[in-house]
């Protein structure tokens, strides 16, 4: 077999041509090709016709080391990827009894007698060898083709995944493929800064890297509240390439300050928790605008409920008087969406649920509700910890209602994280 | 020009090729097309690589009548699109003096000057035509190829959305080129039922519209907590197909009755606000293991904060006692996890916050927490509204802890739904 070294995947099935689903697999497929320094040249996706599948696949062949196909491989008719393939190659399709008796098992064990239209999915082109599918009845298949490796594999997730970790794990034949050289990843997290200032900060230092021998490269990625660096570095020998990386981290941690929070891909609400836990914490929310959003990424994470006492949502100003014990004066002088009101907001939930840390939000998040001096997107976010003096803080968010509560919740997070290192 | 019957799609972009980003405009452009009757045959997606996209460009003009290329019009040196389709065409590119133009107005109308590098925006393929870009700085280009019809487009949605649209508009060059045929589409949304429930109640209507002279084609899409009905008919004559298709429709409600809550496309969380706010009701939530889940879907709606005041959320059972009224003794005798402790959330929140309508919700999202009694996944769900009899259940949820509190946040919407309705 050649060495793998670039692939093309095609996703088989009509329903991922409408307006409603994506091909999510591809996503999955990419990453576990990247680890091994394979690179994915294109991705397609066909519907369920033999003529279009043929001709999909028999380009990519011309082009990739490695394609893989998922999907198609059901029992009904529209499950066409099988008999597409062994077009495409000329090859007569068998059926295999062992594939056969393994869905016919399949099927016992839960009481069922297997429906004929099954033994569909024992039939494999003369020469390919099938893949077992823990999770389905569908086995995947491969074959090699003039040097060229062929993976069908079947489209659900649960099915897909746990198969192909197995060609890729040590060998397998994706990675025994791939031969020595492989990709490896570091990524840094960062919030609190826009892209365009880790960019500033980050790219007179990154940029260096890319002209070195074994070129480290840097992606920027920026969503609500949060700007990630991934970084990517080709190389036969891990433990030379993992220090290499562990530096270029370093040397980016410390451009970057207290806006890095995690090099090892947990996220806000994840790393927040276990300073908690660290400190022997709780903490309580009191949440206007966000609407339980802060407390709903909190709790999120399995094992919470030790950390998390839980919160208010106070969205109503009766509610925030009565709840959290803020002045209605301060409300009426001041406005709900002020830093006395925030503050008040923050040490009314840690006082009255007895919590270490209170945590609050109160913010206008559009689309109505704005005026001159507190325009859609001001947010303002207090952090009261026993024993450290109160932080309180107004941000200007942009973007719409669903982005102005993320960033604001992600704040909020992070004004925690920073609190609980002073 | 032929008409346009068959399209393909091709995203360009490495970036869209990794492992942390989908090419999301496809979605909308099959939305588009379909909506005109044009069948999207298959997308592909494929890195900045001038050869490779040539050739996948080349390959789908001689299978589509329209070809959309998206990404790739940028001013930099991996911006290729425009030179790969001309390359493909044998067309030389052109500088249009009046793209410069509009190029440096913009950039003027921001203080800043046009760098030489954005000329690259304002070359075209000879004969082709182009389209603007009300919020970016390429253009779009479309051109005639042998009666076949190519479009470029910008990758980033804000600019490509707007473009599209007009092109499909009535009087744009797909609308007049896809003839006067048409897909009309309606939708309709259930919870409370599982897929394979909903499958037996309207199997039986719709496998008879399939033989139909216009067949009606039914696809069902299923997510943690709804089942949705997606109904397609093509024909060239609206009223008649708004017709045949609001038939099917109350044919399929029908069928089956309360678990169908919307045929306009709003999700769960509208259609309550949309009821509460018909009765002039009030809503305030008690949560424990979704955890804000429910607060934050029905805040995540603007105008939300005129209906739902706010809540508790009560993860520990000391604030199910102090601050919604639950007895300790009822959380002792029947667990935190009981429909005696439900109920007295449900009813402790509506009386606490004076809401008109009060809704609980106390479960075991996972992964741990699970007895033989009361298994991961059980979820309690009570509604207490003024002068109605109290409403609570019990529901056993499978998946994992994110689909465990989906659905429970979905049966409690749906909960209030139905009590409304009493």
């Amino acid at each position: 077999m050649n060495a793998l070294r670039t692939a093309e995947v095609i996703a088989v099935g009509s329903e991922l041509l409408g307006w409603t689903r994506l091909d999510t697999n591809s996503l999955f497929i990419a990453d576990q090709l990247s680890r091994l320094g394979i690179e994915l040249r294109a991705k397609a996706v066909v519907g369920d016709d033999r003529g279009r599948i043929q001709a999909m696949f028999t380009r990519a062949l011309e082009r990739a080391d490695l394609v893989i196909l998922t999907g198609g491989l059901g029992p009904t008719d529209d499950d066409l990827t099988r008999e597409a393939i062994a077009g495409a190659l000329g090859l007569e399709l068998e059926e295999h009894e062992e594939i056969t008796e393994r869905i016919r098992r399949r099927f016992e064990r839960r009481g069922a007698q297997m429906p004929e239209v099954n033994r569909r999915q024992a039939m494999v082109p003369r020469g390919a060898q099938w893949i077992p599918n823990a999770n389905g009845s569908a086995p995947g298949l491969r074959l090699e083709v003039d040097g060229r490796l062929v993976v069908l594999l079947p489209g659900p997730p649960r099915e897909l995944q746990p198969m192909l970790l197995d060609l890729c794990a040590p060998g397998g034949v994706i990675a025994e493929g791939a031969g020595a050289e492989r990709l490896h990843r570091v990524s840094l997290f960062t919030t609190g800064l826009a892209e365009s200032q880790v960019e500033a900060l980050v790219q007179p230092i990154y940029s260096l890297w890319r002209t070195e021998e074994e070129p480290i490269e840097t992606t920027i990625l920026a969503s609500p509240g949060q700007v990630e660096l991934h970084l990517t570095l080709r190389g036969p020998d891990e433990a030379h390439a993992r220090a290499r990386l562990a530096r270029a981290l370093a040397a980016l941690q410390a451009a970057l300050g207290n806006a890095a929070y995690s090099t090892d891909g947990r996220r806000l609400p994840e790393v927040v928790l276990a300073s908690l836990r660290a400190r022997g914490h709780t903490i309580a929310a009191a949440e206007s605008c966000t609407g339980g959003m802060l407390l709903e990424r909190l709790t999120s994470i399995p094992g919470s409920s030790a950390t998390v006492i839980g919160g208010v949502v106070a969205y109503s100003n009766d509610l925030k008087v009565d709840w959290l014990g803020v002045a209605t004066a301060a409300i009426e002088a001041h406005g709900a969406v002020s830093e006395v009101v925030g503050a008040a907001m923050a040490e009314g939930i840690r006082a009255r649920t007895g919590a270490d840390v209170g945590v609050a939000i109160t913010g206008i998040a559009g689309p109505d509700g704005g005026t001159a001096a507190k325009p859609v997107g001001t947010v303002v976010i207090a952090v009261s910890i026993a024993g450290q003096p109160l932080m309180v803080g107004t941000h200007l968010f942009a973007g719409d209602r669903d982005m102005v509560r993320v960033q604001a919740t992600q704040a909020a997070l992070n004004r925690v994280r920073l609190a609980l290192q002073a």
